[in-house]
């Protein structure tokens, strides 16, 4: 499947949450499958962080030939005859305001001052995203989703999805997210802002003015993400205690018929190089990261996740925050994610319930923590399966 | 009960486990009761990460009064009638080499330079300190400990206590510790170094010869190791997802009659200001503790524990590594401790009983995650207390 990514330019400015207004708009998105004529076959995919509108297929080159590792964040999910089936449903993939991959975000030129917007971008939240999103949808003439999903941050705009916009959400898919955040995954998100706001090369967040960039911030930042995102268990499998350069560095001291050294088992000790695997993956995600990914898309991402809390309007009473959803869901967790727990999925499944809303729930017993979201596995794969042939039989939609 | 720090000079050469030779070097200890004439009732406490020689006690100021604030890091576990009861027991708190609170370290002058160390003070690890510790002892006179004792690191030197000095050891107390660490645990270690090592203020490790301190990186390691040290249950209880500025700012609303403001329910939509009391509280902690902790200082101790590992030299099998060890244990672990999990506790345990050595195992149902071997719980108190009393019973050890 080949993906093209297009781009809708927005005139009239859109009031934020926050109060302030953002002026004219583009956002990026893609669309895999065909709008069937009732337009009823239409899935929105909101994404998570570091992701974007390039859910699903494959980009081509110059050549017209398929670019290597170009497969959309989702692709093992969404496509022909896949879970989420593009030969029955119209799916579409945007990028979120604020984002550094396409949509108007701090990297783009702020239309009053012809620099970059950088610090100066509105804060946006959940609920902002879902209303651009809204808008998406009014341009390409869909009323009402056949389903809007995603996981993680991506779970939190699909459940206001069905806040916001009752009646134009059949079904919704909340996949590894939560209700909220709790104040450990603030902590987390916190210790990553300060680690990019302290860099030298922050300059308040107006670095591209300075031809600087926060890469020391970042790579921190994604570091920390990155531990949290694996169980320990995973961790420990993958890479356990081995050390990095233990093959070469056993070789020399063998070749040297250096003993000792053999004896030390390959201990470098250093403090400051790289001793463990575990070190030498975190060190290069970070050095990844800090390559394509802009600091202030990643403050304005994880606050929209701290902000997200359809419960706090209600007094914490998620069962009345949920009231006016009349979507059917299904909510799936992973047995692992310590970062949105099963708990957490358990809240939304009993706050909708409470409301006697349709439910179905899956707790994927998956080793990976909460990247597993994004894994293959039968069962997880299986469940979305389900629920979406159930739709189309239920429901009648057809390509 | 009144604490003064001693100093004991080495000038014999410590020849170090990575095969570097610490020269004359000091170590700094308190003592808490008094040795008996047997010279068999000492107990000697090791300290983890951020911590002392003090263990107990409190200081007196020039006018002889004690100090606001002074006492000891397990003041609550040691003194007279506590559960180690320093009527009955000798007991000694020693600072670990590379420390910053006063035995040779990082910030101490390199005696062929007139420089201070930084970078270049050798790699200690737990065996190290055990061995200085030994010396420290021989130079007290005292041949054998009644007890060694210590929570997290300070349980992992007992371990090795107890393995190379088996005969000098009659009861180890193990607390919150592990038999080595996890790869996420290296992990976390490894982001809170690289945010240290990456502060243009380090200078390589440096910094004091530049008249810098990376204090961006030293706040970053204290907030990523205190989001470790607590559960996220306690942690929602203590912060949750309460506002920091909450009072004032709905104050302000009110008195500028701005209802907007107040529907808002106080968020600021900021990315770079406090919004939530938990980033609040981690950046208070992560300011003190870059005013008072030495940036190699804290590589040396993250790196000693990533070292530790005693099962490494036999394949692995923590049972043959702990042949050695003929003490009588007490292990302790707390529930909700995700660092030091139960888990790795009860392999200590079941380590120990496949060589058949007396184990007493207890594993408290504490809230407080890894921080609880610090804090007042009655089942831990009693714990210790009773198998401190029982080896008083048994061996006869008197003042």
């Amino acid at each position: 499947m080949i993906a093209t990514p297009l781009t809708h330019r927005f005139t009239q400015p859109l009031t934020l949450q926050s109060g302030a207004q953002l002026p004219g708009y583009d956002l990026v998105y893609e669309t895999y499958g065909q709008l069937n004529a009732q337009r009823s076959n239409a899935v929105l995919i909101c994404h998570a962080l570091n992701a974007s509108h390039h859910v699903a297929g494959v980009y081509l080159d110059e050549q017209g030939q398929p670019k290597p590792r170009s497969e959309g964040w989702w692709d093992n999910m969404i496509g022909p005859g896949k879970p989420l089936d593009t030969d029955r449903f119209f799916v579409i993939g945007v990028n979120n305001l604020g984002s550094c991959f396409g949509s108007t975000g701090p990297t783009h030129i702020h239309p009053d001052t012809g620099q970059a917007w950088g610090a100066d971008f509105p804060v946006v939240t959940v609920e902002d995203w879902v209303n651009a999103q809204a808008r998406l949808l009014d341009a390409l003439g869909i009323q009402q989703l056949a389903a809007v999903m995603g996981g993680s941050l991506g779970g939190m705009q699909t459940l206001s999805w069905t806040l916001q916009y009752p009646e134009r959400v059949r079904h919704a898919v909340v996949v590894a997210s939560a209700p909220n955040l709790t104040a450990e995954n603030i902590a987390f998100n916190e210790v990553a802002r300060r680690a990019i706001v302290t860099d030298p090369d922050f300059h308040g967040g107006h670095y591209l003015r300075h031809g600087a960039i926060p890469r020391r911030g970042l790579r921190i930042a994604r570091m920390i993400g990155h531990i949290t995102y694996l169980s320990d268990d995973v961790m420990n499998e993958k890479f356990g205690r081995q050390l990095k350069p233990l093959a070469q560095a056993v070789g020399e001291a063998a070749d040297a018929g250096d003993l000792p050294a053999l004896n030390r088992l390959a201990y470098q000790y250093t403090t400051q190089d790289v001793e463990f695997q575990i070190e030498s993956y975190l060190r290069h995600q970070g050095d990844k990261f800090s390559e394509y990914f802009d600091a202030n898309t990643y403050l304005l991402v994880t606050r929209a996740l701290d902000y997200f809390d359809p419960a706090r309007q209600h007094g914490g009473d998620l069962a009345r925050a949920l009231a006016p959803a009349t979507a059917d869901f299904l909510v799936i967790s992973f047995s692992t994610d310590w970062r949105f727990s099963p708990a957490r999925s358990r809240e939304i499944v009993r706050a909708l319930l409470k409301n006697r809303r349709n439910v179905s729930y899956a707790e994927i017993d998956a080793p990976h923590g909460h990247d597993a979201f994004l894994l293959d596995d039968d069962r997880y794969m299986a469940a979305v399966r389900a629920y979406f042939e159930r739709t189309v039989r239920t429901q009648g939609v057809a390509a």
